[in-house]
């Protein structure tokens, strides 16, 4: 509370001249300036805010995790539906979507020599199963994959462990998209990587991988970083150490989902819209409060806030969860497709994807003119230090629109713990903040109105 | 090996007057002076050593956690003391103690309803099990004891949460303790704790918990602090959440054990005894690196420093890994039987048992005399700033002896993520830094060498 107070107090002192991350005054800009006084309204109800995240927190508690091919998923998306219609947004509705169906089971794994342990682990999104007797077999360790090219002849016939430290999410995914491709190239017969995070209380990470045509697929699992990097030491030492793996991870038919979809209709400009958004699928551990449900819940609020306001912009502005983004991108593809003839019009796309911690501004991709409009607009937004745009951004989701000539931005924000709990148990809603959280929601809800309600079109 | 070189010229630099916490120059004591030669080349010997650490991590590995009653623990104590004799100790040998044996076998928890969830969770020592059903039942959540009380009527037949935030391990830890007798008397058929910690990535925390004579045993415990608030919101929104408990806890007959010692013969008053160490079983999770592997390997490494360098003290260093220490005390109420009739010839009793992180001296329960005394040799370790002597501190295992008169002290540390990883899967060798487990090693060395060696022996 001692917060938002203070927030309240920074917006009305500070006034039109905000300050910028480092206490120095930022003049609006040209077009900021018009928005000055609905952009303060809006900052100051959402930071004041209490429904939003416990609107978020009730979403997480009451379907769990929203994995595709999940009733859980389904329910959640019934319930958001039923919500939106409540908050009397426009044009409510689902669109149809099919997605891939992988189903888990059950699954553990367990160093059985020298010593006994269970290793906490998850199964990689994707992977086949070993079969009910498992696969047991020496660890062949290796460090990146020329390693494993290197020493090619000595992993035939064993499980290849991947125990690669965190050195960037890009760089060190490769071992959890790939890994299996490659062990099983070099004849291993299971693959299991170090859990791609910065920092571990034995808590794995789960996240997609794919086999190659061709290649045999070869079940694919992550440990613990505690524990790939023991069994690293102890085969360093000269011991063998032996693994016992289990997964019943199946393939199974597409299964039906749904994009949400709703709206504010723009009061000149109706067939001119302004999307922003994020994914309301998560993987099956945890509550995907972060990844992505805060991003999701986060737009809705913003277009939510300027409804309940009564702040009618001249464009639309759209809000869409789209699914499947975590294991098939179906969503984002089938937004593209459905919309197609509309994209033409669609002036900006926005999304939230990287958790909902402490906003710093946009990433934005277009053209320049544009950038520097948006820059104006991000002057509004100095009280809460989150209008620092920058060039290159977007989403996954968006992506698929962003390739068709859509200009596309992603919601930039403090990412320092993300990788801590992307994808594992421990993505839940006590990890985030409220005020943080509102303050996602006034920088969408300022950037996507002004964008909506200016006078000229931005420009692509 | 950066920070090592630091140091080393920090040593070097800094020389006979090192600074403080605040970087001014601490004077040396009385007594420091004396000894400021022999304490610079212990610091810096200490500093750069990189066999201790590793040899805390051979251990981690090669045994994993140190259970009482488990062979695991009695594995790592034949290594220990082999390694002692290849370090040429004087009079390494083990103590016979009989210790309790509980054993957890298979276990789980799983919300069944509203939704179905796995609980991570973990037992609490000592808990029977549910039997092959397990136990099934509505959660009735509660914050604090005296709500229990107060509802007690609703508790009937019910499984009792208690969700209590951490507030210190001393207040918080009442719940594990004490848990299952305050449900049992309200009638509950079970107890689950939130688990004792600070922060949590879906990590639960075991401990040791007892029962009452003539209150129902009922099974007890922790599941995740993630978990606990999640049915502590969706309880508090009027939902009813049902739980599956199982667990197979088990009470078997005692088993032996040993405390490990090893000594430095004094070359003067060899009966006259500076003890220092920690305890070397653990819980049964991940590899008791912090409790209290590191207390113990760092003691050790403190004694073997204090030898290599060929600084025979006039008295006796004897360092104790006393055994049983979590579920039990055995191995310091053994020691105190064993050695009763040395107790008066007890100098000092020093325990490292609050994990190996950056030490900031010691906290000393013992005659003001002795506290200024200490004072005055803890000018030597302001290089490291670890020299602070504050009044009032021990610990677990010397507890037994400190109440026959022996003057006790505990190594204090940055105890700021402690209690994250206390007593989960997540207390593992990697959470530690090199360095500081360095520090820990001079400080005790420092402090043990200069009490053994200064003509007046430390007066009670």
């Amino acid at each position: 509370m001692k917060k938002i107070i203070l927030l309240f107090l920074s917006v009305f002192i500070i006034g039109c001249s905000s300050s910028n991350d480092d206490g120095a005054k930022v003049p609006l800009g040209k077009i900021a300036k018009q928005f000055e006084k609905n952009a303060s309204l809006l900052i100051e109800t959402a930071m004041s805010d209490t429904d939003g995240f416990e609107r978020l927190a009730e979403m997480c508690d009451t379907f769990g995790p929203r994995f595709s091919g999940t009733v859980n998923l389904e329910n959640a998306i019934d319930w958001i539906l039923d919500e939106m219609k409540k908050d009397g947004l426009d044009n409510v509705h689902g669109e149809n979507v099919m997605v891939p169906k992988w189903t888990r089971g059950n699954e553990y794994a367990q160093m059985i020599s020298p010593w006994k342990k269970e290793l906490h682990m998850l199964s990689l999104g994707g992977t086949i199963a070993t079969g009910p007797k498992g696969v047991i077999g020496e660890v062949i360790v290796v460090n990146n994959f020329d390693e494993l090219k290197d020493r090619a002849n000595e992993a035939k016939g064993k499980i290849v462990l991947f125990n690669v430290p965190f050195d960037g999410y890009g760089k060190t995914v490769q071992y959890r998209s790939n890994g299996a491709v490659a062990a099983s190239k070099a004849g291993a017969i299971a693959s299991l990587i170090r859990s791609v995070g910065p920092y571990s209380m034995n808590t794995p990470h789960t996240g997609n991988s794919r086999y190659e045509d061709g290649v045999k697929k070869i079940p694919h699992a992550a440990i613990t970083v505690e524990d790939a990097a023991m069994i690293g030491r102890m085969v360093s030492r000269g011991q063998t150490v032996k693994v016992k793996l289990y997964t019943e991870g199946k393939m199974e038919p597409d299964s039906p989902s749904r994009n949400v979809v709703a709206e504010i209709k723009g009061s000149q400009y109706p067939d001119e819209v302004i999307v922003l958004g994020g994914h309301i699928d998560s993987w099956d551990v945890g509550q995907g409060a972060m990844d992505d449900g805060g991003g999701c819940v986060a737009a809705w609020q913003a277009v939510k806030l300027i409804k309940d306001l009564g702040l009618r912009p001249k464009r639309t502005i759209r809000v869409v969860m789209w699914t499947n983004e975590e294991n098939g991108l179906r969503g984002g593809n089938a937004y593209r497709d459905a919309h197609m003839d509309e994209l033409e019009d669609h002036v900006l796309a926005m999304e939230s994807d990287a958790g909902v911690f402490k906003p710093k501004g946009f990433g934005f991709t277009g053209s320049d003119e544009s950038l520097s409009i948006l820059q104006d607009i991000g002057t509004l937004l100095s009280s809460i230090e989150s209008g620092k745009i920058t060039k290159g951004g977007g989403g996954a989701d968006i992506g698929p629109i962003m390739r068709e000539g859509v200009p596309g931005m992603g919601l930039n924000v403090d990412g320092s713990k993300y990788f801590w709990y992307h994808h594992t148990n421990a993505d839940t809603w006590d990890k985030l903040d409220r005020d943080e959280f509102n303050q996602c929601v006034a920088t969408m809800a300022v950037m996507a109105y002004v964008v909506a309600d200016m006078d000229m079109k931005l420009p692509r």
